[in-house]
């Protein structure tokens, strides 16, 4: 047992990490619980927290996901539904165009559309924290259909630019894609969708 | 050598295909000759067109394509652009949603996203045949652009209904995702993209 691991100690914040990638794996996001995964890593719930904040958090970090999508959501999010689609891709494309994003952002995509069980975990993480957010942001009945369009066009878009580098949408600058792609957002969110 | 070769040998289709196959992933789409592939299958060229037709028959059937984009391209380009969007939308869930096209698509959405050379095989091949070919159909300076944007929206699509799962998209009837969908890719083609 390794309980009494304090946040100074070497390597604890990577034990954390790598008890929450096997937790995650083994039983998806939903079903896995910050207790559980201090339990694996030996240490209390209170250190998970204090590194991670929620279990968002870490997923994100487990996952070394290129951004944490409720730091980037909620402040979108809170300004309003107007414009919403276009800032959403600006802000997208402001992330994932820095250098060190690059890396992560492709492993992710091959993450999700692979075999391993991190396919099924992502599924669930994208469904609850990216999806799910945005979903509760809308007032409409199809709420979530409407989400999952977003996300249609999001990891398209992600695909397109930054893995299989389709020419010439791997190249264009940012104000091209923003008035190409954010009308396209702005109506799933809000538009007639009939 | 194997030349001689005749339609009815057995093993001669898949000999072409294995050759295809080993010549595309070391060379890529656009620079694999039909010549080249008969040549290391050891058949005459028109045995190769006499199975697949075109160069883009001979991919389809190397990378076990689920569709053969120029049949299905072909005549909804031939109809016009008006309700383009709307129509492709309509045909590829048609043949997505087959059974038979399941394995294939997701195999394929894995092969584009994947490290191998197959990826970059790939996108040499949608470039010149899905892409070029709507691209050639539209009449504006930014058709590859246009077209581009369809391919990220299509890809997005795929991902999100057959490989990710993403609710309530993969679950959606086709003519909600043709009235949402569609608009988008009808935009994309001929409508204002600033």
């Amino acid at each position: 047992m390794k309980r009494g691991r304090r946040p100074g100690d070497a390597g604890t914040r990577e034990a954390i990490v790598a008890a929450a990638r096997t937790r995650f794996a083994a039983h998806g996001y939903a079903r896995s619980r910050i207790r559980d995964i201090a339990a694996d890593a030996g240490v209390d719930p209170a250190l998970v927290h204090y590194f991670f904040g929620t279990k968002a958090g870490l997923f994100a970090a487990a996952m070394a996901l290129p951004f944490r999508p409720a730091e980037v959501l909620g402040p979108l999010l809170e300004e309003g539904l107007d414009g919403l689609g276009e800032r959403l891709v600006r802000r997208l494309l402001g992330i994932w165009d820095a250098p060190e994003s690059r890396e992560p952002l492709v492993a992710l995509a091959r993450s999700v559309t692979g075999h391993d069980p991190a396919a099924a975990t992502m599924r669930g993480f994208v469904e609850s924290e990216i999806a799910g957010r945005i979903a509760r942001a809308l007032p409409a009945p199809d709420a979530r259909l409407r989400a999952s369009l977003v996300g249609s066009q999001v990891i398209g878009l992600v695909l397109a630019r930054y893995v299989i580098g389709l020419a010439p949408l791997a190249k264009a600058d940012h104000d091209e894609l923003v008035a190409a792609v954010g009308p396209t957002l702005q109506r799933y969110l809000t538009g007639d969708l009939r």
